[in-house]
């Protein structure tokens, strides 16, 4: 297994990248990385870790597309640029997966105009993994595209159904649409559209979702549209992350509150690590004909880690098949 | 002071409502309560409770405006519900503030065609206090309205600088507008198009803000449209409530955490208490010429009580008085 990764996405490329890769690589054996990037920066961070040099390979490139960048215009003329020859290696077969931080909208174009959307499906979204109560659930689109017709919140549903099988073995995973209430007349003119179509549809569709549903586990797939759950995402990161600094004050507040985190501080810390975002990055790009994984473009070298082993497992799976079948048979 | 009541509004009512006020003037003096609702219902509530009875008048009504009907219609046509009749009570001056766990739709067209909005004022908002790292946020929209035009959010930003300095005294609140980045091109147009007239305008604007940033105090002011900002209020509940029930699981896993947990229980209860939506709900309706305060429709009793004591400190407060004089200097 090959592993392409893109080597110059995101804030804190290339360090964060190939530290986080390498890490990956001193952990799991079984799969090589071919860094795309710069290869002058790239060496630069390799000679100071230590590994084994004949899992690496680098492609040079000589562009980024940035943040700032139209991606239409930039996937179509930065073609020297280590996201786009990233997807043209996938396309080419080079590698079983892409990796990258870089920008979202580049990697809509990139992953739609390169490696292609499967038959019936107008746009590919982010399918992210959450922690429940009891185990986790998934969240579409969480932050691939802005604007959502009624029904591609239908599809965003189908291909986080099929995520959420391959992943979990769930079958009819249930499906919630988020919206601000729970009534029939509630909410916004698409999301009730998108409500009549779900209720026709052959999903194992439960109706709507409010925010303080999600960890509720009522259901198992979560639709919204990428503004919403991209921001949805991220307040979950924040609000778990000011929780945990709360509750660390709490800890050392007293002697007394001192002595009873000696006794806690393990059993703590394994629920912060379900919480962790850097444990639980990256997103793959439902919908496309290749396995690309997106991780947000202020990925550090743990958060790299810790997706590079999700490409793994989920390269090494029938996923990509999975969503493939469902999709045919439309 | 008087506190009108629409007791018929939201899920547990009229049980929630009253208790809910009975309790809160058993706790605090200085006010007496009107109940507006069916009188046979609400004497069968206040039947079991001790309170002093000569806080207390009920104006009796026979209608109910329903989150399943058309607010406008509702508004206009159900003359004698609790929700118009105490519109009108206060309008009248017959209370200093009015409380309502009723529909949102109907709360927004009685506060806006009944009470009527202050000048300048395109639409009305919620606007939500909640929690942070060294002291206290504001939300706005936080549910009223669906759509939101790019100078609404300029409004509603407005509004909330005027809440957060009445609230908490801050001289020249910092706002920032939710988006799913924090670089100029990203996010939908509308977005765009208010980052640049709240570059323009007089408030003390600081950008973009992710759902990542809202806990980090970066700004006073977190402005978005009702939908989103719908979502992040209940989904800050919803994860803070997720987050508590696992830790309560790893306070009880074992004997050695049950004796860390006798250490820190009643600091992890104050903790919790600054978190629980019951402890902080209500949300005043900015905007409007009067007091009114929309509390969620699920609330219970406990909500309601402190949805009561909330009421009187703002009845008693000039906050009303400084946010008309911060718009008609406009």
């Amino acid at each position: 297994m090959n592993i392409l990764v893109d080597a110059m996405g995101g804030d804190n490329a290339p360090y964060a990248i190939v530290k986080g890769c390498v890490d990956a690589m001193n952990e799991r054996d079984g799969f090589s990385v071919t860094f795309i990037g710069d290869e002058e920066q790239i060496r630069e961070v390799l000679s100071k870790e230590k590994y084994d040099s004949g899992r690496v390979t680098i492609k040079h490139t000589t562009q980024i597309v940035m943040n700032e960048d139209v991606p239409t215009k930039a996937v179509r003329e930065k073609k020297d640029s280590s996201m786009v020859v990233g997807f043209r290696m996938l396309k080419a077969g080079e590698g079983d997966v892409f990796v990258s931080a870089g920008s979202s909208g580049g990697l809509l174009v990139g992953a739609t105009t390169i490696v292609k959307r499967l038959k019936n499906i107008d746009r590919p979204c982010l399918g992210s993994v959450l922690p429940t109560k009891n185990g986790r659930m998934i969240l579409v689109d969480s932050g691939l595209n802005i604007s959502c017709p009624p029904e591609r919140y239908v599809n965003y549903a189908r291909l986080g159904s099929a995520y959420m099988k391959a992943l979990f073995g769930t079958e009819k995973p249930t499906v919630g649409l988020v919206n601000v209430g729970s009534e029939e007349e509630k909410g916004p003119d698409a999301i009730k559209e998108a409500n009549a179509l779900f209720k026709e549809s052959s999903l194992n569709y439960i109706g709507y979702l409010e925010g303080k549903d999600v960890f509720e586990c009522k259901a198992d797939v979560i639709v919204t549209d990428g503004f919403t759950g991209n921001v949805m995402l991220k307040l979950i990161e924040g609000t778990a992350k000011f929780m945990f600094s709360e509750i660390k004050n709490v800890l050392y507040t007293n002697l007394k509150t001192k002595i009873g985190a000696l006794f806690l501080k393990k059993d703590l810390y394994r629920f912060k690590d379900k919480m962790d975002p850097d444990l639980n990055g990256g997103a793959p790009i439902l919908g496309v004909n290749g396995l690309v994984i997106k991780t947000h473009g202020s990925s550090n070298a743990k958060t790299v880690k810790h997706v590079i082993i999700k490409a793994c497992d989920l390269a090494s799976s029938s996923f990509l098949e999975d969503i493939r079948l469902n999709f045919e048979q439309l």
